[in-house]
């Protein structure tokens, strides 16, 4: 149609099939799984916190995630696939380790041994590292990037596991790509293990090349912090928009859709046409679905630049602008445009209800901007255009992100140049180094958003402040020893804590004493079974009989037993159960006058959900309260003591402004 | 004189300057800084998991170390430079952690902020990073390194720190190999940043290639960790000899600098001449310092292969055995008498009393190993033989230190060959795998052997099945709030505990109560200060007018005060000191009945060095007892509850010949 000049038309379908694409995708988010919108990685990360949000590794998600990421990434919209990718992988990863799906009749008998959180955990942390692996070829990449971005805990058997993983998915990567070497598959396979690769340039660099390269970083740093703040501003009219009904989500993806589509369409005219040059191994202009020169509006023998950006995939652009030798193709004008499009097209496309990536866009952006920066220096300057462009990606990465090592390792991997190596270092570490004067980092950012608990590895300064005793509180709901069945039902009715403290009273002790903690699931599994006693006396009965490891094994994320789902008779409920036998008899305890952040600490790096407070003085009943993860919220903190809010502590890391934004975040 | 063919003379000086530079690293290592001798990886991993070993750090260590590890590698002797390159990075992070050494007059003010044991550990961790950095040109390898091999506790804020001292390592070399690129420097800077550079070698490989790499994988698992073995059995014995005084020391490491130098002299004579192959760029045969065909005894125009490979630096030869297009340089039969060679060799020059490191003997080795397989498989694969040896190379460090992502990145940032990756992984799993079905990694059993108290991350079995209580024990030395001067200095003279509970009784509290925790080089800070009290009240001044924090401030490492070194008068011996404002008022605690596995995982996760342990009941003293590290020892709970030997619990983690093992290499 571009060639018989009918561009009217050509409009017309493009923008009608992207914007079908798009309503198919935001159809399916909508309507079937909520929970598979946006990258995945924040609930990756939320979930490796131990925050169990409901449906996130649900079978829905899994599907709804990968359809729907083919057509939103189809659909011209300025999404990544790589956040989506990872959150499959973690998907099946928790599928994998809850024994299959039994919802859908897929179980799998030998999988029940991964049914505990530490399992289940280890595998998600390996599944998110093997989908980076496969989003970027990037195996070593990938196990840094879950352990350095997504995993809370960290073990050294972990990290063989997640090497292991991605083992097995770049040998099942490289035998896909050997298969795929005749040309059968389309695009995929091209580029071989390496995507990008820049090792054809001959990397020669010295001391001079440095300023500019410190600049770039400078200014990628203040780029992707800006970016982190417009997109979390974007975020929240959008989440309002969103709460207002499934239509108005609906609307949003479709006004995004046909705006994209005028932007892509609208802006290439805007570029003059560019002349081929001679020598080419490849067509110019080219028609047909792939080449790098397209002929867009121009006149034969002449390509436009900015659409040869715009109408090609991702993985193509950045590779074009990667490449080396390739100084004289794009004209600044094009760059520059392009430049600002992806940025502002990438804010406004994350939060939409469709699956989306961060991480492609990003390096995108960060590629112009590192292709421009290089045009503007034009011969002050050593370096390659092509080179630029990945100093540039990395800094836009170390800016948004702030990771280091794991950034640094896949470009390194999605580039093959090693002797880049130290300039990339340079620059990742400028770039994150001044982004975090501004805000934090991306992920952080949407976890917050979210409202997701996450607890942070280290103590805020207030803290130090308060005692244990200061933020514990709430009615304390216990259970003796011997308990009666109606007592057990009315606290788990009435209540939503998930452990309670079990004491045993006279007659099983002198004094009262405590004995442990018991889980409510445990507790419904125990009253599903029915097996009580008639006096309250010990049981005497053998356990291990009665019950099965699996019984007490982990239920699915999200597939909780629920006590209005247990009948149980007004003879039952006059019954006693014995709890000694199922009681944790060894919960981690703190004494009410341990300093907050002493605890914050012991409860982060153990890994725990429930730590009981236990009296200082012998005069007192045996436990004080129970802290979860929500008492150590800032919110919650502040909230009872807003005295601190006052204080020089705060003001130290926790800036007003930020604070406010925090609550409002919430509200 | 091999040209004279005066063969006798030439072996005198060969053997004559390798037995002076040992005898003279050996010398100073024996007088000077015993602590200087082997790789220093061992003393460094287990300061980072919190054994202080004396003199490790100190600047004699560091001089001793730089000095004799230059000797050593020029004796001829098979060890390597990179252990002691990454203990040297250690040393310098721990001086400037203590800000400088004050016994040299060498000290800064603005280092005193890092006077505490975190922040310590934190440079140490770095440095370590740096060492590898600097060793293998392999920034992000280090990191790595650091992380997966060294370190004990990781947080997400270190990742960055190393990665910027990384950075900042070859940001400098870079900087360096760009000076010395006019060849002003020697040997230094050629290869550039990439030391085995094997990208010149189109890599090609299919699903056929796989069966041999996995082989190579297998036995490569089990040379490594016959390895493991034979060095263990070859330092037990070395170790009797070296307590037999200074003269056994020296005369061992004479007779293996005289060993050696017969076996790399004598071997040569074995390999029948080569014909030096037309159209080279080098000369052949070459006669000076380097050049990589050695004359040695052969005719004009021949070389003799196995002269080439023992006469070249370490590096030169792993570059020859690395590099493609070179399959007809070495004979099949060279090859192999030089893997047995540097195989034993290796082992026999580790434990002498020189610096001394284990990865690059165990790198070359690697590589002739897996030379020798390439030669073997001949036509059978279409790999090359230089990727052979990298293969090689990287079966041989995962069968012996097993590290897994660690050594592929390094193997990878040594030779630029990313696409070799896939390859590089599956052998390092493979050999780690089938490694690890015999022994323990190489670091661990020299920790072991060094009688060093490392705590490991997991809980043995058996521990589950104790309660802390039951390996609690010995007196307990209490202080109350307010103590008298004559009793601290009682308790601290015939003591060596390091940490005391503090105890409030009445007048200070209605009943006796836990107050907090007051370590031993807190008290001593105190005692030498001489406020003390001449009542038994609370002391009403103000305790920050009378002490800085500089006061408290960790002290280098194995400069402890002394209780000997405070003199104090009969007067002031009668006299009291008020603890309260000294102690530690929120010490981690653990109730009695809590499970040992479980106070192991508190105890080594937060990083504790005291864990106090309060009774269940409320009618007793308010303390139970103190644990250490010394406490969760297998070593002290088995020698307490021999029982468990017998246990089922035992047998299934720790067979009984490892425990036999364990046992007679602390006696």
């Amino acid at each position: 149609m571009m060639l018989t000049r009918k561009f009217g038309w050509a409009f017309g379908v493009f923008a009608g099939t992207n914007f079908v694409l798009l309503m198919f995708a935001s159809m399916i988010t909508t309507f079937i799984s909520p929970a598979a919108a946006g990258s995945g990685i924040p609930e990756v990360k939320a979930y490796l916190n131990g925050v169990d949000a409901p449906d996130i590794f649900s079978l829905k998600t899994f599907f709804v995630k990968v359809v729907g990421c083919i057509a939103a990434v189809s659909s011209s919209l300025c999404v990544g696939k790589a956040g989506p990718m990872i959150h499959t992988s973690a998907c099946i990863a928790s599928i994998l380790g809850q024994g299959g799906s039994r919802k859908y009749k897929l179980t799998c008998k030998w999988l029940r041994y991964f049914k505990n959180d530490r399992d289940r955990r280890d595998l998600v942390t390996c599944g998110s590292g093997a989908g980076v692996a496969a989003a970027f070829r990037a195996p070593v990449g990938g196990v840094l990037f879950a352990l350095e971005c997504v995993s809370s805990w960290w073990r050294s058997a972990l990290l063989w596991r997640a090497f292991f993983t991605t083992a097995v998915v770049v040998v099942i990567l490289r035998a896909l790509i050997d298969i795929c070497n005749s040309g059968k598959c389309g695009l995929f396979g091209k580029g071989g293990l390496i995507m990008f690769d820049v090792t054809s340039a001959d990397v020669t660099y010295h001391l001079i090349d440095l300023p500019p390269v410190l600049v770039l970083g400078v200014i990628g740093g203040i780029l992707g912090s800006f970016y982190n703040f417009l997109l979390q501003k974007v975020l929240r009219v959008y989440n309002l928009i969103n709460e207002k009904g499934h239509v108005c989500k609906l609307l949003l993806a479709a006004s995004v859709s046909i705006f994209t589509s005028c932007c892509l369409f609208g802006l290439p005219w805007l570029a003059s046409c560019k002349p081929c040059p001679a020598g080419l191994s490849e067509a110019c202009p080219s028609i047909g679905r792939s080449g790098n020169f397209k002929k867009f509006q121009c006149a034969p023998d002449h390509y436009n630049d900015l659409a040869s950006l715009f109408f090609n995939t991702n993985d193509d652009a950045i590779r074009n602008l990667y490449s080396a030798g390739t100084d004289n193709v794009f004209q600044k004008s094009s760059v520059f445009l392009f430049f600002i499009a992806s940025y502002f097209l990438g804010i406004i496309s994350y939060g939409l209800a469709v699956p989306s990536g961060l991480f492609v866009p990003v390096i995108l952006t960060g590629a112009t901007y590192g292709r421009l920066v290089g045009m503007l220096m034009g011969s002050h300057s050593t370096l390659n255009h092509g080179l630029f462009a990945v100093l540039g990606s990395a800094s836009l990465l170390g800016g948004s992100m702030r990771m280091t090592v794991s950034v640094c390792v896949i470009i390194l991997e999605l580039t093959n140049n090693l002797l880049l190596l130290p300039l990339v270092m340079l620059v990742l570490l400028i770039s994150k180094t001044v982004a975090d004067v501004f805000n934090a980092d991306v992920y952080d950012l949407l976890v917050k958003l979210k409202g997701l608990p996450y607890l942070e590895a280290h103590a805020e300064p207030y803290m130090r402040q308060l005692t244990v005793g200061d933020v514990v509180g709430g009615p304390l709901q216990i259970f003796n020893g011997v308990e009666k069945v109606s007592n057990i039902v009315h606290v788990l009715k009435t209540t939503g804590h998930h452990g309670f403290p079990v004491v045993d009273e006279p007659p099983f002790s002198s004094s009262p004493v405590l004995f442990g903690l018991i889980l409510r699931a445990h507790l419904l599994v125990l009253l599903k079974k029915k097996t009580f006693l008639h006096a309250c006396t010990l049981a005497s009965i053998d356990v291990s009989k009665q019950f099965s490891a699996e019984d007490f094994a982990k239920r699915g994320s999200g597939k909780h037993e629920n006590i209005e789902g247990i009948d149980l008779t007004a003879e039952e409920m006059d019954m006693f159960v014995d709890l000694h036998p199922y009681t944790n008899t060894s919960p981690y305890t703190v004494v009410e006058t341990m300093s907050l952040a002493k605890a914050l600490i012991l409860f982060r790096e153990v890994g725990l959900r429930h730590l009981l407070v236990i009296p200082k003085s012998s005069s007192r009943a045996p436990v004080v309260g129970i802290l979860t993860r929500h008492d150590f919220m800032p919110e919650h903190i502040l909230g009872a003591h807003p005295f601190l809010l006052q204080s020089r502590w705060k003001t130290i890391r926790l800036g007003k402004s930020n604070l406010i934004e925090l609550f409002s975040g919430l509200c």
